[in-house]
């Protein structure tokens, strides 16, 4: 026969049970603290924390258990104004399922997570522990959640494309070389070739994996690694229609923000970005004007963007601004040359960027999907389109007007919390001088 | 003013239409097929095929566009006996939305793709537009979806770890080495300590993700890159409460199968398995006495599963079976030792296999989650506690029992699907000789 399974209440539904009820609790000993005649154990799961009571004849062998020790707590559901919830746990019987604990690298229990930087990512393992971090990463995997839910609804198909690719072709720079069996390979930077070979065969397609990017400069917006979630789509007229798409997908992840983080944006006290029913749109010709730059800058530095934010902020009431038909130049070869009505024949493309209170924050557009538009802008780039061949024979075999965008998650997250350095909110970061832990 | 999107019809979706109607469809020219007075259209999008009837004065300029030409046709709703679903398109207005594509290197429109497999493989753009392949990815797909639902309600929280690591401490071998900014950095073999990590966060993580085997075989079953199905969980008794888990999350998936992907289930006509509502277990010792093995084997060969799977399909009628208590040092150093009351004191661990049809599908069990019994562990494998000490770290600060298994989603499909290799239900598979497309 096998031990029964306790019924294991978690500590957000303590504040539901029934009061003089027994309980069975489970989780780490976020703090403890021993007064002259009762000690207090609040003890962490998944869910929240709860307050337990413990008399002297109550405590386990060996006293309380340090913080972090993993115990079960068997006791009564007790109404109490002083704990969270209204409820705490009396008469305790207190069991260890760990040994105790040795002493975490940061307090955990204390509400504010004050150490450096460098020491958070040190001991990712054990500071990941403290609310308000994980905060961070469960708005993470509840945006995942509703990017998702979004995508599937509308007919997307989840793909998974390699990462270990032949060619460094799609950017040149920056790739990690892998050996691979004796030979040289690379790690992906982006599944952009094969999210749109498969635009042929699914017509919609979505992938949230790793991309790599050997990235030289030590920034707080650069990871060597990062998880890019990644959806092309066919049958679009053009870039617009890409962009709505994204704002339909925006407006879903804040969905699963809402609904499956609430207790984190409580934690941090978020204020959750609003979408509006239509972003609003500047070309890059325009943007340029009103910031004041060269009509012929390539580029938006970043206090154009800031200050394009303001300006979206103040005068259109919207977080998001999106600036449309950058150069061409600027962009991969398998950008679409621009095809609006205004603007024409200027050396603009059907692409944006878009800017998150002024940041940049998602990078979209259409592509090309006429094979000997392909040929033509490779030649134009002093590519070879031989290079290029396995990709170049889905165009070849008819493809659809398409397009698509990728999010990068860290980013994303970065923005939604305000956190100053994208390390903060990933759980295991890389970059030029971190490989571990 | 932008050209107004037409409200386009999915090929699934003509048989619901009013009859006279003027629908717009886009997709592929799946099949043409030109008679003395009349020609057929066959038009495949990402729901079905659709039947276009097309009079000599309806003809696109050109003709006929080839099979795989990309197309807009705007036509009349026509109720038909020999079209499937009962339904055609006449009076079509033709439209190409790429130019007319080149012969496909294998004929996507006969029902049975009867190519050889590396040409399947080299033409994978174009070869999983095929009807019958796609639908083993749309089975894929379907795999995830419903995998992530039953995680997602179970209160798990999904994770993203990094791929590329600093030691390739885990399982030494068959590790791709990467020139990480100018040092040594490894790609992950396994999530494996990452998970159990961040089950010290949030107790209960899953994470799909690609892993790396640089596997010198080149085997039906073996590939250099496949997504791992990882699930991990705290607060276990033992490996029976990891694989009642990993029954749920088998019902999961296969809901998941038939929800989402039924039309895939059709076109392949396959039977899909059932899961018992108790998976029967038998113990390694008692399995190797069942298939007359030597009682000192130290793992169960091929034959053997093969010989297990026939018995639990005909004795016990389930096409799974797992096995438990396998000996503890051909498991890894982090397996838990057996606890069961039978076979008591023997060599054996709390972990178990999965079969199904006879074959491998799930390794999993519980893990030790006591720092001493790592240190231990690890010392008795001659290996140095230190250098692991980032992984260690956690089990100092206090970790719950905790346990879980990795699902390879190739090798699951492929058996679904019975691939007779792995490569076919891969998107693009890597192997010792395959780095393209």
């Amino acid at each position: 026969m096998r031990r029964p399974v306790p019924a294991r209440t978690l500590a957000a539904d303590l504040a539901g049970a029934e009061p003089g009820a027994d309980v069975t609790l489970m989780g780490h000993v976020h703090r403890r603290r021993e007064l002259a005649t009762v000690a207090f154990l609040l003890l962490r799961d998944r869910s929240g924390v709860a307050q337990v009571v413990v008399r002297p004849d109550e405590l386990p062998d060996g006293g309380l258990p340090p913080e972090e020790t993993v115990v079960e707590v068997t006791g009564r559901v007790t109404p109490s104004v002083q704990a969270g919830g209204g409820v705490e746990v009396t008469s305790p019987r207190i069991r260890l399922l760990s040994e105790r604990a040795a002493t975490p690298p940061i307090e955990l229990w204390r509400p504010v997570l004050s150490a450096g930087l460098p020491t958070v990512l040190d001991h990712a393992a054990v500071t990941w522990r403290h609310p308000r971090r994980r905060a961070a990463w469960e708005i993470a995997a509840a945006s995942l959640r509703g990017f998702r839910r979004v995508l599937d609804d509308a007919g997307f198909t989840e793909v998974q494309t390699p990462k270990l690719v032949g060619t460094a072709t799609e950017s040149g720079a920056n790739v990690f070389p892998v050996d691979y069996f004796g030979r040289t390979g690379y790690l992906a930077q982006s599944p952009q070739f094969y999210k749109q070979q498969l635009v042929g065969v699914f017509e919609r397609v979505y992938e949230v994996a790793p991309v790599f990017r050997a990235e030289p400069h030590d920034t707080v917006r650069h990871l060597a690694e990062y998880v890019s979630l990644d959806v092309e789509l066919g049958f679009v007229r053009d870039h617009r229609d890409v962009l709505e798409l994204l704002r339909v997908v925006l407006v879903g992840m804040l969905d699963g923000v809402r609904t499956h983080a609430a207790g984190a944006v409580d934690r941090l006290g978020l204020q959750l970005p609003v979408v509006p029913a239509e972003i609003p749109v500047i070309h890059f010709a325009e943007a340029l004007r009103r910031v004041g730059a060269p009509p012929d800058q390539p580029d938006l530095a970043p206090e154009h963007e800031r200050a394009l934010g303001t300006w979206a902020r103040e005068e259109l009431g919207s977080d998001l601004l999106a600036v449309e038909g950058y150069p061409l130049r600027k962009r991969p070869f398998y950008t679409h040359p621009w095809t609006g009505a205004r603007f024409e024949g200027g050396p603009w493309s059907n692409s944006f960027d878009l800017l998150f209170r002024g940041v940049e924050l998602v990078t979209g557009g259409q592509r090309l999907h006429r094979h000997p538009d392909y040929v033509s802008a490779l030649r134009a780039r002093g590519e070879a389109p031989a290079a290029f061949a396995a990709y170049l024979e889905a165009f070849a075999h008819g493809m659809p007007p398409h397009g698509g965008f990728a999010i990068g998650l860290e980013r994303w997250v970065s923005r939604l919390v305000g956190a100053s350095n994208v390390r903060e909110v990933t759980l295991f970061p890389r970059d030029l001088h971190r490989l571990e832990p």
